[in-house]
């Protein structure tokens, strides 16, 4: 089984600690995807980061992750509302799949309550802020080890 | 008129034949693009094939086959369900127009029994599998020829 | 297996070429049954053609064919939208089912959008007109036989 | 007060013990009806057993109740879920009368969590498999002379 | 143009005058139906007057319309609700056509809102009791004259 | 019992006969009053013939047929479908009511299939254009000599 | 297999015969739960009778079943239509389950047409009084019996 | 504060002028580009003009404003009613946003009456034809002018 | 063709200015309408400015505008999305109609969602403050002179 | 603060007391107004009772009361469930507010189970019959004199 | 008759004054009891006061009242919105029922719009703080008395 | 603050490890809170390990955790989805508050897709099996760390 785990994050992700950072922290996407490779190589996975705007992309790296990674780790952002197409790319992924936001989605507007990912995912995360990425990767990489 | 037909087909649908094949089958994609080519050109029609996992990208081609084609095949996936601006790209197209699909969406979920690309369509072929594509083709090239 | 195929028609398609010939064509009911029973013919099939008003008579014939038929292809008109009972029917029928319609459902008033004719049938194939007649019959010939 | 007591059946039930008998049990509806014929002469009853895939038969029938029976036991089917008719020539029935299911529609799909029959009906029986035909007759038997 | 008007009645409208007479009065429907025989008459039209408790008999008898009938009044009773065959057999019948009802159906159950026979009508008369019925064939005769 | 009919018009109907008219008719709704007035007259009933642009005014006009008339025959027009104000007056007016359209609203948008005065009017008369005034008087007239 | 069956009664039946004896009869909880004993010992069954207003009252029993009973019969009262504690309970119960109402849901208020009892149980009796106690004491004794 | 100005177009817009243009005017998207940047410098601002049938590059494009504009005209087209990838992109720019649709979306399609644009625009201008743009461009820049 | 254009503000508009100025300016409706009257003149049209809180009115005026107007902006206020007597009096004016919001209404409750004057208006201003009406006028002034 | 307290009425409120008054008591809206006066004098309050049929001229009055008034006690009978026109004057309204029912609107028809006035006001008082006037003038009169 | 109130608070009421004292006041539950029992008593009333998180006790206290009270004050807070339970031990209670909320449901989440308690209950009083619980005792109180 | 934290389980999660434990794992709910207290200490936390099948119980130590507690982890089980009144005492909690659960709602029945805790939950954790008690531990106790 792969060593490989993709940390894919989904559209306005890249806005992460530009936006108002006395809000919402000074930390970036960069600095979560450099905090995220260094634990993988802790726990002996190479982490795979991307992000994208387009919805495509994203259905076309989790294909790729069927060949590549050992599971995925997907805050798909906006798009976990509306994208079916991830929801069906998800479904051709035989490993280890988390759902993950930053924000807690049932304390916001009625459109985020539903999810397409969540029914193509193994396990949620959501509401820890940034930490919660860690805690995604220690859970899957535990997840991926019992399972060899 | 054109003697062009476009096969487009959406996102996750390069996966044909590479996923559980002893279920789906081993044709591939590849293998249905280049038997519609082939019967196509029995019947007359240059078969042009394309498939994307952006949604843009088949808003562009469906413009596209304005200028260069007399009927479109389309196998939206996961957009069908979810799209309006393939919706009104195919409204702008003159041409014949075909929903294809390879399982019967009503056997589904329920999120794939509403189509944004049906309103939009002459006709509709689903659940035949893989041979849906060559009866579409028979049947737009039917068409095109009767309406010359 | 039985050399027999079914196609039903339901409640109104006896209209068919009597009503505004100038718009819908010509070709009355008995018309598309003589060709289908031609082209039966010479894929080897006995196609014994029925319509009825009657959503009890549809329920009845669909029970027939258990023993009678090979596949059956419906054209359920108006009760693919209302009837449970051809439901029913239909899922204690073991052949291969297409449903078909003369036009295409989704472009028409939203109570047409509902069917209960599609999940309990293996396909669909709808808006070609009265050539979805003979492209029924083709693929339903050559998935029996596939299927022998 | 008449002494006898209609057993009415709707679409599909005369498939009973020739569907998937391993499955669902070797006992036809002929069975059942000999069953309780017999049952309801020892409770002092002559059952009369009917059963059509018509709609407007079973409202005929339930018709005829009011003459000829003290109450009716109806399993109506698909029907039960689509007929506003039926549900009105029970409203017209004075007697008593009993909604049977062999299965339990709750445990099946949505469309069967709405019933017609229901709310211009006494009571419910259902998922008891064809014991709830003897069971529904023993209860309306009671009601019956309690009543007289 | 045909000197005919069909006066149709659906299910359990011919229990009419035989349910609660003490309630509902004791007019019957073969009394509504010789008055309106001979009121026809009088206006110069012939009445042809038919009941069925079948959904199907009734979509055969507007077809035969086509041929027979000048205009139709209709009281589909329980099948307003429920028959898109009866909107579409209506849709086909150029003639005027009337929906009628004994009682107002906005003053009862939910389920009487919603009729299939009103949007493929001309005119509805509903509430007026038995009286609607000559109500209904006055102003359907002078429509069908005014029309000449 | 009084012997005046109020025959009350609601929002925009003061503009019958001078929109279109080579549409809807040369007939305002000066001359269907009048019409109504003479055609009282020979019933035997004062016909008082109002019509005004506010709901406020409606409900006051119902409020004093309770002193003032026998019957009410009342075409809402747009608050047909929005007013519960006017739905309470009518509840409060013992007398015989009569909702009634010039067009059948059930063949227009989906916002005109709801109505608050049907739910508190005694009968329904839709779709017969202007003469349904007519029409309407007549059932009225007769009603209220039958229940003296 | 256990011999003893759970016999669970809900809110606010413990005002059975206390409350309007005159209408609802004289018969109480007590007297029905003694009857049930007594006829439960005849079949041999030890019938273990119980009745809260607490849902987690009812939880726990239900779990208790698992060890100690071969079936339960449930009347939830008004946790039938609100509580997924109680379905997810009889979920975890392997043995037979019967949904048991003295008055049928179907002819009361809307909310009380959605029960979660229903997908979790076998069977259901409704509207029967408290006749139905017995029978559903007939019958899940023969299920139980015929399942050893 | 920047002197820039974003006007973007969606999905399909790239076709306005080509389309039916004896209908829709031969307008195209380039001229209307042309008169908005020949117009945006009389006001004093630099209008960068662009048009994307990918969401994902719409929300690029809306991100990179952050830096680079101090407004934002949006026609999103079809993925107005889609996508709440580009609403949370706007939400994150500070300037002023208006939502800009040719045509008037209340008077088409029901599925074109939701907007994820709206909620996150300060202002909306539909229906005026591709003067609109003009409109938008006046309004922003006064907008702009006056907050500095 | 008319050189006036009315300009309707509905319920509580009245109050602009007057509640909380620190917030929403200082400028009342008298100002605004003030302003109007005179951009009106240099754009050579005579502005008709009318405010009430009356439903009923504004349904006269829309009819009046038919002699004496050659366009209408509408600012109907919570009227826009409840009447359908505004709606039905716009439909009956022929010439052009501009729906006017101060605020953006999609940033605002659900029920202010929905528009009855925006399916009968051919545009649409919101969210642009008081410079909405010149803005309107603007637009307005230039459709009415280029349909001369 | 003013002195002064706003009591409205809505429609049809001027029948209390002339309408079966055996059931609904003798006392009239006159009587209930000259009680509240006098207990509002002895609360050190001058009580302004008015009552209109028109939902604008109840917007009129709520919109007065911000220059007149230090409470508003409003009952706008049917106009509760359909009038956002009131409900956004009196969110206009600095003073307190309570919503006022004789009866309890949630014992009667769905539609009466919204309100738009209730998510304006401060709080709800229903069902005491005409007691609850007097109740809301102690309580109002209380809140006024604690935030003096 | 009883001289005792029941004055029933549910989940979460025994907080009232321990959290955010300065915001919601630093009145106790307690407190407001110990008022309520001493008002009851120069009113010549028992108040009798209970509070309970569990929905089983508050429908045991509430039959518990059928033989112990006169009346019943209900603030059933949070089981208000969710209580089938509830809803039919009030129903079982013959004496007058008061529901109490201290805050207006009507401003907060749309889940606390529905209410179970209010079709079961004579009255209801809401938005008033804690001196809505006085208010109810003393119109609780009155009525008692005239009932006698 | 507190060195306590709340690991509360609901309905039915005492059943963890005596289910089909070949399925769902040896590990019962006393395992779980043994490990989850060793693991606190190390964290340098008391956890307090509770169970309820009582909604009222729950409500009632989310309240003591007012005072006992710096955080709180709470499997509501059922009452996820039905209780009004856990999401009330949650939002009466000022620490930290995780939503758990061992499997993914998301993947299972429509009505698990709802949840009143979410709303009032900092932070969900889903679908990770029994593990996620750990990882929420972890996650909480850096959480409250971090916030003294």
């Amino acid at each position: 089984m792969s060593d490989t785990i993709f940390l894919l994050n989904g559209p306005n992700l890249n806005l992460l600690g530009k936006r108002e950072p006395e809000i919402y922290g000074y930390e970036t996407l960069t600095d979560i995807e450099n905090t995220c490779r260094k634990h993988g190589l802790k726990l002996g996975f190479n982490v795979e980061c991307r992000q994208s705007n387009f919805e495509g992309e994203l259905v076309t790296w989790i294909q790729e992750a069927r060949e590549a990674a050992a599971a995925i780790i997907l805050n798909a952002g906006a798009y976990t509302h509306t994208s079916v197409a991830i929801h069906d790319a998800l479904r051709a992924f035989a490993g280890y799949k988390v759902e993950l936001h930053i924000s807690n989605p049932h304390t916001r507007e009625k459109f985020r309550h539903t999810s397409y990912v969540g029914p193509a995912s193994d396990a949620v995360i959501a509401g820890f802020g940034t930490v919660g990425y860690v805690m995604a990767l220690d859970a899957v990489a535990a997840k991926v080890k019992s399972s060899r």
